[in-house]
């Protein structure tokens, strides 16, 4: 019943270096390195304090500190630590590395060692070696114009904020891939490893190529506390950790103590021995003999928050507690006690045997920064827009859907299903982009009908999976799919931040579940705009499928198209959403999204079989102006319509062509102007978004005053909101998801939502026959008939359990 | 350097009965489960396929399937497996037990079950145990009108739907607090086990007390697949899995097998074992003798995916692959030879053998359930509305804050933080409500000033804690603090859904993590509205506070007001938005969430002092009205104002004010009518929302027809969505926040995204300037004056890092 327990992986690590050993051959180094984080922690605790007097060469006033105390202490002595050894192992084997740090919000640590590395002083050149660089440095943070209190994108070497946490971790792993000599070294805090996403990411090495991708380091950091409490991990035990990291597939090394123990000489042995097993693992997997699940190292710290700091205040722990997690002493501008406390934490450093006179780092200090590209604030690889490869893409012409069928008519005339389509293309492209394009999918990629793209190459997958899936996952595929879509979110940002390119396909609904990291990303990416040296890098692109409209029978949770109003929200110059009409649009957007840079792409289609509207060159044309008039499909003669159908979204659109088309047969009386608009952003004013029309294209489209009906693929808020400052906004009546069915049908979806066809035709004759006596005479006559279909197609719904086929086998005629 | 390797907690458990044991004693119970099961695992295949000829009486033919085959073969025979044998441990010691079901895809199980234990019968009357009864219960899955592919509310029994993935343990902790006496089953998935969510949620007994709560039974089922893919957990070995359920805490016991080994009697085992465990260790608690770290039980069961299904198909693994996941064989209908085999599968239960005559179960078959309330859809506790404890809650007049300091203005004369305020009334709520009250938080209580509470109860923490932490987490208290969002919510949903009642303080910007989840609790509710045994449960209240007006300092990702967003596209029956103006309104307005059912009440405030408003009794009144005329600050006598001022949100609306002041100050000749607004949803029209108002209610306050001038507190598009049926949308003007600002100051934040005062000045002179000499002949000159002032500003904030006093030590002189 239950499984004998085996040791054997629980063996404890060999490292290549003993504690012991490196205290007795590296001594020199090591008291190199504690100096070195001497200088590095004062200069933290500086950041957080002082306006002035940074060589403390006066006694501490009031006045030398900031007005507004702000910073995290608790977790820069960590950081520092970190720092100064990945430093020593970079300039002991030339390693290309760089840091992802999990709480980012240790900022004035990663600056505290960028400057002294001079990777500030690249892209702040006033940050110089001497005490005007210094003052201006340390005043500078969480500063007006200044650096925020946390890492963010005007920090060089960095992929990731780290202000919302969770995501570090599997950043780093994304950044990892396809860049097989790369190390990416991550901090992960004892509060972010308590996140859900952190706590699967845990197992991203199982995605891991040790041949054809590089390595992620972590190291955990236990330092026992959150904001105010103690943490999870911190409350562990050691053989939990060990046992907990044993089965997510580690080798763990611990580190522990603290400023007055061996900390140097473990963290410097530790580091040591995870590097040559990183080393070990990739040389095995290189040299044709893969270890089978590999065990690649983690370290463990464990260290008093805010170690070093001050040790009591008013009676309560400090040092190793909460309450040094943010700025540890407040009022030190009024209270004189605690202005002299602070003093002595800052004198504590002796700062005097680490500066000169004119307030440069003494050069030893300096001698313990790598150099270069080595300097983790320089890696190449952080700077993703320098070295963005971009995507060899193929011609889509070769991938153009026939839209006419024989002797049938010009358009519609033949039904594909989009998504299918689409992989056709997307194969192609997978082929061509072996090393710098990933598609990353929560399980859904084979059900999303993309699964084509495996004929090229499998899922990426390590740990050995059962007979007969093979060709289902395997070691080395260009998709890696997780059920997981904080996992899929955050190793795309960390590969497109590294230069590369990906595309994120899933489930509508579930898309949501990482609206919070896509804002974090939009946001990121926003600021990357305002720095002059942080070039494009690819887009983030998002193909939102299985959309609500075919969920009916997976129920009411699989119906969610709350991204679009998300992705709304972002930034005007970073933000884009499509919703392409037909495979050959949907080719032609994901084609465009591919080539681009620097946005957030959103691309929503569907998958089952659907009629093709345009041809390829048409589609083109069409997406190119974001909106068009189909005069094909419409009555109006091109001139004035009585009423203009607009369909946005590939099912709202089949439903106002039906709609169109029963309309030119049994309103012949009345004129139609048929409108798709496949880029949403150009409903929004020209002045607020670059997509947007302007007043004379809108009414060219939408003509000046007509009744307009948009039949809009998700909530009628994302509509309202983009036509809000348009002219006669009350012409414009909107039908889209209003949150209703569950076990229905595809159709039936429609009607509860009023988004079909015959709701279409009825709000269309009530708003075109207002002024319109050709319309009114027949009006109520019709809008009863269509009453009375409706009615007979839920009873046949409900008999049949499937969609009349009236509905289903709707061709469109021409 | 590393640790010594500890075997002790890696030891087997003991069981109370060994499998041999179980077999030998146990062999006619054994049988009767294994023939119970036959008959479940029929009914599941028979939903998804069947929609006549359900009791097989004659030969299979394509008119008795279904037209359209829906649900989740894959994951029903294990849900059955787990069934059948909760039923046996319930009727073995009569246990007060329900099951939470991850995978709720494989509803066609669980219906199954709830069909023959009576439970749904209950409520529907109509599946009696007849051929009637059954033909109508078996067509009824996924079929319009029926019952949804996968579970929700109208399922009996049911707290939680499964639809997306990642919070079925979470929520099953939930329920399991303060319910000493009750057992939450809990079925894990392979597939939601990949989930962040799920990853972190394996750590929630460290929050469990053993004497004050219930327990949680978790069976992590893995059969190896997701939709098409090996899972992570299916490929790793048992040791692994070991270790990795050792290190979060867990007794770990292996079930594993297929139909062909004695599958039943290790679960028989294993279960026995688990509710030992469980009354042991929460025996010891209850007795003053807690174990520490006490290992709870978890059972992992590997089964093959689809077990007793079909076994291969056109030379394909279907039992035990991932194509078992949905319907196996999907043409039935026009192809014979897969017809053939699916009759072959569904004659392999030979239920002639469990069906009488008539079609009713024989009596053995339904033996094998528990009765009454002892049956796992009819279990008191997973029908939260009807044993809901209201909360008993302080008369708000207590916590009043006094608005007139001294000889100063009647509003606006003292300044309090308005969450320490509210602090005061919930420590009294937790006070008076020591059993049915949770707060659950991301570790910011105390950041978010809420930290007054704790001195009533502490923090709920089970695992042992450093010294000088006793008051900051211990045994037995009312918060529940973790760095996961996802746990907050899903303990939080299934507490409530179990009737008891709960706050969830959160940053503004880190709610957004749960977005997704507060979908779909919207939808669970909005679907619970309809099914009239379903009587309304505690609303899910959220308190955001840290908003990204007093973030400035923590940058740019902290800067987040997307929440609102999200919970505006829910329906208008669920949805609730509160921006109380200060802490009198703050505490009304939380007073009238707690009281409130049904609902999703959003209340976002501040926490840095600010100016208080309104006496208790105004705040009453105004809260009741949703949004006012402050007649007091306005000079507009009440009639024909020149332009209309609104406030929404705290921050918002002391610029309004001071704008207010201002320009009453400096331009008396201008008519400023203020308004605030504290339920947004008071701006959309009465026939969308039931807050909304009436025409002539909101031209009574925004007049028909003169400029109006919104100062929000999130995004401007969700105005705008709410304005959009209003007449003459296009007069008002929407400030709010855009996305500008990282390292500033508070009040260059409003500066940088125009909601600061003088924007607000400018901006309305600059609106009532229009029709309006009385204005327009000193407009130019002021607005010149303003952008001075702005400038000045701008340079003292740079200067000195702090905002000028001239702002922060601003007051309403009235």
């Amino acid at each position: 019943m239950a499984v004998e327990v085996s040791n054997k992986i629980l063996s404890i690590p060999s490292t290549t270096i003993s504690v012991a050993n490196v205290r007795q051959a590296n001594g020199a180094e090591l008291d190199a390195i504690a100096r070195y984080r001497r200088m590095t922690n004062y200069l933290a605790a500086a950041q957080i304090y002082l306006k002035g007097n940074v060589l403390l060469r006066e006694p501490l006033k009031p006045e030398h500190i900031k007005d507004r105390l702000l910073g995290h202490w608790g977790t820069s002595p960590g950081i520092n630590l970190v720092y100064a050894h990945l430093n020593h192992l970079i300039t002991r084997y030339a390693l290309d590395m760089f840091l992802v740090t999990g709480p980012g919000h240790g900022a004035p640590a990663n600056l505290a060692n960028l400057y002294l590395e001079g990777s500030l002083h690249d892209y702040y050149p006033d940050l110089t070696f001497d005490e005007t660089g210094l003052h201006t440095f340390v005043r500078s943070f969480s500063w007006p114009g200044g650096f925020p209190s946390h890492l963010y994108p005007g920090v060089p070497g960095t992929i990731h904020e780290g202000g919302e946490l969770g995501y570090a971790l599997a950043t780093a792993f994304g950044a990892a891939m396809d860049n097989p000599d790369l190390i990416v070294a991550c901090i992960v805090g004892d509060g972010e490893a308590e996140t859900g996403p952190t706590a699967t990411a845990w197992h991203s090495y199982k995605f891991i190529h040790p041949a054809q991708s590089g390595a992620v380091l972590p190291i955990l950091h236990l330092n026992g506390y959150k904001i105010s409490n103690p943490t999870i991990y911190g409350t562990m035990s050691d053989e939990e950790l060990l046992h907990l990291f044993t089965g997510y597939g580690y080798h763990i090394q611990f580190v522990q103590g603290d400023e007055h123990s061996d900390l140097d000489a473990q963290l410097y042995a530790a580091m040591d021995w995870a590097y040559h097993e990183i080393r070990r693992i990739q040389g095995a997997a290189r040299s044709g003999q893969p270890i089978e699940k590999p065990r690649w190292p983690v370290i463990i710290m464990r260290t008093p928050k805010g170690m070093t700091g001050i040790k009591e205040l008013d009676g309560e722990p400090i040092e190793g507690s909460f309450r040094s997690h943010q700025v540890p002493v407040e009022d030190v501008k009024t209270n004189p006690e605690h202005l002299k406390l602070v003093e002595q934490w800052l004198r504590s450093y002796h700062i005097e045997e680490l500066f000169d006179e004119k307030g440069s780092p003494l050069l030893d200090i300096l001698q313990q920064c790598p150099t270069g590209k080595l300097r983790m604030g320089s890696n190449p690889h952080a700077f993703g827009g320098r070295i963005r490869q971009p995507l060899v893409l193929p011609s889509i012409h070769q991938f153009a859907v026939q839209v006419k069928h024989g002797v049938g008519p010009e358009h519609g005339g033949v039904n594909a299903s989009n998504m299918e389509q689409l992989a056709k293309y997307l194969t192609e492209v997978v082929r061509r982009n072996p090393h710098n394009f990933h598609i990353f999918s929560p399980d859904e990629l084979q059900s999303n009908k993309l699964g084509a793209v495996l004929d090229v190459a499998p899922r990426e997958y390590e740990w050995p999976v059962p007979p007969h899936n093979e060709k289902v996952a395997a070691k080395g595929g260009r998709v890696i799919e997780v059920l997981s879509e904080h996992d899929c979110q955050a190793w795309l940002q960390g590969y497109l931040l590294t230069g590369r390119n990906g595309l994120f396909p899933s489930y509508e609904a579930f898309l949501n579940i990482v609206i919070s990291m896509m804002d974090q990303f939009a946001k990121f990416l926003k600021l990357s705009l305002e720095i002059p040296w942080r070039l494009p890098i690819s887009s983030l692109n998002y193909l939102e499928t299985s959309t609500l409209w075919r969920q009916e029978h997976n129920g009411f949770s699989h119906q969610s198209p709350g991204f679009i109003n998300s992705v709304l929200n972002k930034k005007a110059a970073v933000s884009r959403v499509y919703l392409p009409p037909d495979a050959n649009c949907l080719i032609s957007t994901v084609d465009h999204c591919l080539h681009s840079t620097n946005y957030v792409n959103l691309v929503i289609a569907n998958k089952p079989p659907m009629p093709q509207w345009l041809s390829m060159d048409e589609a083109i044309a069409h997406c190119r102006a974001g909106a068009s008039i189909w005069h094909w499909a419409s009555s109006d003669d091109g001139v004035n319509p009585d009423v203009v159908l607009v369909g946005i979204g590939d099912n709202p659109m089949l439903e106002v062509m039906a709609a169109a088309q029963i309309l030119r047969d049994e309103m012949p009386q009345m004129r139609v102007r048929v409108i798709n608009v496949t880029d949403l952003l150009v409903l929004e004013k020209d002045t607020e978004h670059p997509h947007g029309l302007d007043e004379e294209m809108f009414d060219a489209l939408f003509t000046p005053d007509k009744p307009v009906l948009i039949n809009f693929h998700g909530y009628v808020s994302a509509v309202k909101q983009l036509l809000f400052g348009r002219r006669h906004v009350q012409r414009f009546h909107i039908n889209g998801y209003n949150e209703e069915g569950t076990t229905t049908t595809p159709f039936d979806m429609n009607v509860r939502n009023k988004t079909d066809r015959y709701n279409l035709i009825m709000q269309a004759i009530r708003l075109a026959a207002v002024n319109n006596p050709r319309v009114a005479a027949r009006a109520s006559e019709r809008v009863h008939h269509y009453e009375y279909v409706l009615v007979d197609h839920r009873r046949y719904i409900q008999d049949n359990g499937v969609d009349p086929q009236e509905v289903t086998n709707w061709k469109w005629h021409g």
